[in-house]
């Protein structure tokens, strides 16, 4: 066996994290700004840091209790005479897996909180620098996350080979299954950074509008407006540390999926026979490397250039890149032959052919999502129409644009499964959601990016700035929005893939050999979890709005009893409003994040691993149909909002800010904010959270109801 | 054999039809009231009849290709020595479906468009005779819906199994296979009656609340406004004649669901094995008999008696009599002993058991329905304190509101499918739906007379009657909004055990014995079925939109051209709105009715039953939930703007109409028109209609994919 390729992967994950740290030394580098600039950064930062120690707080005994059950369950293993207690360790790993997704988020929050007010300060030079600085704030939470991910798999699957040595045919299959506990502990936190964060800044993002905007007449991010601290650190907290965390899941879901198959592959490689449970590490570390390689592509000239442009070279460039160099590591690492999986046969060309297809799924999703959300395309100006008759038909408008959005993503979806499946059967649909996933680094500084000139953007104006500033700001802003919604479609597109790469990985764990939904009891199953998201977005969106009603009385009290706030004399007390955010999204997070978590375990101990997989089929095709939907009627909508700002033109006449048809768009905004950063990117981490929780309690279900 | 019993059917179903003729005579019987009220009725009774005939002029060419290419198909039996060409008689057995389906529809909009005008002029006299009137002409649709299926099918059955005598073993499975020819053509233009019904009157009657109500500040049902008569003629299209073909389409599927499951079973009974087969046609018999009986405890002695109460005594005590029935009926067909269908034995008791839990499935879900709908509840309530804080805040708790109204239904649907299964296996779910739809005459007695008390609440405001007969009207009015809100509930609930009874027979016809979605392609199919109610309300709700732009175009026009109709002097120009309404619903139902006929055909032949059985099971998922879900956001958004119109206290303060909050509650009502009225409560058709198409294909399709 040619050992020292295990030792390649983790050493991927650390160049990531060195390039990380580099980067991030350069961002802290950065002037600053003034006193002033400073001083209103501090307070974002400061709120950003209280939100994350009071989720901290609240998470860290859930950890703990979650983990003492994990290893209460005690299944032992003989090795070699000493006795291995894997639950043990299945509850090390949730832990490692839950600290490594805090972790992640918190690198990310870290150097946006950084970088944000020197995006403003670049931004008072040129837009080439703006860009540069928030870019690269972008990458080291990219590469945080993806480094963070490649390293704590590589390292503890090596780590948990070395335990399990002695167990004979039984070692990597142990290890594999150890290793599903940091997966569940990456995801878990996932799912409540994701909702608490999505609660915190839709909160104080509707709050601060509806009172500033509305009542006040204030702009947007004015000094003034007592909410505006919390809605900068609401951008941070859930753009950033809330997507972090999720795409940390996300990443480490997927290839573990992609492991958990190729461990049932009998192969005979040069590397032990572990060369189909290597694969997707791989891919991933390649597809790290190449991230790393593209964003030198991320770069303009002068401030005619095209931002978009510069972020989609550098994003196809590493896209490409890795691409081709899976052909070369698919060459290398697998056998030729024939591979077998589940009475499937393929060969190591058919599984390249799977990762060229999921890169294919992720690119469609990614144009098809642009094109429902982008400004001056169909689906937007035909929002931007029915907003001139009024608030309703704006409403129909987005909510009928939405649910169109779903047709040809479900469509590519399943065609990208038959494929896939056709390629290099279960295998092939795993390693295509790894292929999707692999340049999630070079993604995510792309998604990252767009928050942090938000911030900066509000920094400019709250610090009153030249026009000039805040124009540059917007610029990168406006390009933030629609990489946002893309970056979306391609989560919710891997979400599925890797929810089906789990299922199947599930039915083999639990012992069954078909999910027949023409049983009465999985038909059940399937119409619970068909049910789960409605009830999660219900949940969701009705969080935001009770939080969001919080905000404007305090707003209001604040206007209404501290004097010479207008007059900028004094003041408000934008602590009062962060502890408002920050306390309702704790207190929200908890009941959606419970019915993930408890509802597989519930139903797979009392009705059996057959009636949990329709359960999980239930959940994933309705929540990867209500996340398309939710995330694109909310693209769409503050799109045709947008559009009223440089002014549009509905019957021939030419529509602007201020008149009747903006404010019905700007009604479609705010619903669509809890539909596009709360319950709609919920959505995926909802599916694989509940696909990893049955992974995990596969074996204990193991026979019920049968 | 006892050979009378099949004869006691369509026996059932005559009598029904006279008792019909009767209350139909008595209904003409009454006065008309004065000649203004006659002509504003006669305008109503041509635009719905207009609407009729457009409709059936494309539905005719449909129903001709339609029946041609069944007839192509061409199977052919030998039956002693003569050839039958049993897909000649499909064709046949889809025009007379098609042909009943639109007579039931014509027979409800024929009286409801004369009952409006004569309750009208009883509610002159008192809320007693108004009631009487108003329910009568309920009870005549109700009649002819149940009473053309029950004879329809009873009589068909009869002249199949004479046809087919001499098959031998064969003679009742081709009997019944030609019958789904009946099934199909009643669900076909059921479907096309409810989305062309629903778009509509929603069209009119969204354009009609735009311009006059929030425009011109008219009441609604003022004379002067053009859209008025559409929107009248709309409630009798959409609400009547729509829902008539609907629940003849539903009831049809239902029975013939289980007939379809009975003929699999074996038995040796007093009927020549026919038990099985003959008992959801009695059952459903005994409803129609018993709901003629409950009609009788429908009245009220003053101006202050509930008419809710009236009502419910009328439907509980039809179907608490229907269940007692049954059990004599279970006990008297069905042989004692050891009855079993695929592999699961029951006795007769287990199946009368099954039909209990279809009753108390359904009455579940109409009290939850009423729950989430109720004006003083807590859910709509919850809107009405949205509605304070502005239009956004109303929609986002209108929609969490219908997410969130998903959970009851979904489990008592699971549970209903699992218990009735538990009970009688796939014979036990069927009689289950069956039991629930038997006392359908009396759901759709209560159900129509809501849009009749409607329209005559808007013939006493068109012809300024005082105002104690609005307010009489008004009162049946209200009643018939929270009916109309439970006949939905109910609706959804049958379909989606008629929709798993057709599943099954749909299985056993294609000759396959499982689907097992850990199949890619089959999971694909899942996906891909799920989509499509994404799809099919996009686009009801769009076609509504689009319509209501049109109309608000056209009532502008005329009150700028045509002078004198604000001061009464000049009539506007009503038949051009009834025109726009009706062109663009006819013109908009097809593209959705055309995907949920040809859908199952392409993946059916392309990719064989078990896709195909995916598909369906997709659909009829994520059917169930996006028709709770809208129903019920659309009936809470619907009664949030009522609560207004009395006066509600919102923290502590009266709210009344004409506030910022009721504007905002006006904006949820419009939303929750085409949700609630077109895409909704199309969702159960759509469910069906693609289940029965399957089944129709299923024995062509017999081994494509295997």
């Amino acid at each position: 066996m040619n050992d020292y390729v295990i030792y390649l992967v983790p050493a991927f994950g650390l160049v990531g994290l060195l390039v990380m740290a580099f980067k991030s030394a350069w961002v802290s580098k950065q002037d600053a700004g003034d006193a002033n600039m400073q001083e209103l950064a501090g307070y974002i930062a400061d709120g950003a840091m209280a939100f994350l120690k009071a989720e901290w707080r609240v998470l860290s005994i859930f950890v703990l209790i979650t983990a003492a059950l994990l290893a209460y369950t005690g299944s032992i293993h003989e090795v070699g005479g000493r006795q291995i207690h894997s639950s043990w360790l299945i509850a090390v790993a949730f832990i490692i897996g839950a600290v490594f997704s805090a972790t992640a988020g918190y690198i990310g929050m870290r150097v946006a909180t950084k970088a944000n007010v020197r995006t403003t300060q670049a931004a008072r030079t040129s837009l080439k620098q703006a860009l540069k600085v928030s870019f690269t704030g972008g990458t080291v939470m990219g590469l945080g996350v993806a480094g963070l991910a490649v390293l704590g798999l590589g390292g503890l699957f090596i780590v948990f080979l070395a335990i399990f040595a002695g167990l004979g045919a039984n070692q990597v299959k142990t290890a594999i299954e150890v290793l599903t506990g940091f997966s569940l502990g990456a995801e878990s936190i996932a799912l409540f950074a994701r909702v608490g964060g999505g609660i915190y800044t839709k909160a104080a993002d509707v709050g601060a509008d509806l009172v500033g905007k509305v009542e006040a007449g204030i702009p947007e991010d004015d000094v003034r407006n007592p909410a505006t601290i919390a809605d900068n650190v609401g951008d941070n907290v859930g753009d950033v540390a809330g997507m972090g965390a999720d795409l940390f899941g996300s990443y480490v879901a997927t290839i573990l999926a992609t492991m958990v198959l190729g461990q049932e592959i009998r192969v005979n490689d040069a590397f032990g026979g572990m060369s189909p449970i290597l694969l997707p590490m791989i891919v991933c570390g390649l597809g790290l490397i190449f991230s790393i390689v593209g964003t030198f592509f991320v770069r303009i000239s002068d401030e005619k250039s095209s931002v978009q442009n510069a972020l989609n070279l550098g994003n196809w460039s590493s896209i490409i890149l890795t691409v081709i160099a899976s052909f070369f590591a698919v060459m290398w690492i697998l056998p030729e032959g024939t591979i077998t999986l589940r009475g499937t046969s393929f060969t190591r060309m058919d599984v390249f052919w799977a990762i060229v297809v999921g890169t294919v799924v992720g690119a469609i999703m990614s144009i098809v999502t642009e094109y429902y959300t982008a400004m001056g395309k169909k689906p937007v100006m035909s929002i931007v129409r029915q907003s001139a008759t009024g608030h309703a038909t704006n409403i129909i408008g987005g909510l009928s644009v939405g649910m169109k959005s779903t047709v040809i993503p479900i469509l590519t979806l399943a065609a990208g499964i038959v494929v896939s499946y056709y390629f290099a059967g279960l295998y092939g649909v795993a390693i295509a959601a790894a292929g999707m996933m692999s340049t999630t680094a070079m993604q995510l500084a792309i998604d990252a990016f767009g928050p942090i000139a938000d911030n900066a953007g509000g920094i400019a104006e709250m610090s009153q700035l030249p026009p000039e500033v805040r124009e540059r700001t917007d610029n990168l802003d406006a390009v933030g929005n629609t990489t946002a919604a893309t970056g979306k479609g391609f989560a919710i597109a891997s979400a599925a893939l890797t929810a089906l790469a789990l299922f199947a990985a599930f039915v083999g764990m639990a012992g069954i050999d078909r999910i027949d939904i023409y049983k009465a009891n999985v038909l059940a199953g399937l119409f619970i979890g068909a049910m789960i998201p409605f009830i999660f977005s219900a949940l969701c969106i009705q969080a935001v709005g009770k939080a969001a009603m919080d905000m404007v009385q305090e707003v209001r009290r604040q206007f209404r009893e501290i004097p010479g706030i207008m007059e900028y004399k004094t003041k408000p007390e934008y602590e009062k409003c962060v502890a408002i955010s920050t306390k309702a999204s704790i207190r929200e997070m908890m009941l959606p994040g419970a019915i993930a978590l408890i509802t597989p375990v519930i139903v797979g101990f009392s009705f059996g691993p057959e009636v949990l997989g329709g359960l999980l089929a239930g959940v994933t095709v309705s929540g990867v149909l209500m996340g398309i939907f939710q995330n694109n009627a909310g693209g769409a909508w503050d799109n045709a909002k947008k559009s009223f700002e440089k002014g549009v033109e509905i019957n021939g006449e030419m529509v602007y800010k201020g008149s009747d048809a903006h404010k019905a768009s700007v009604t479609g905004d705010t619903v669509g904010d809890p539909f596009k950063d709360t319950s709609g990117p919920s959505m995926n981490i909802l599916i694989k959270l509940m696909s990893i929780v049955s992974l995990v309690i596969a074996p204990y279900i193991y026979g019920i109801g049968q």
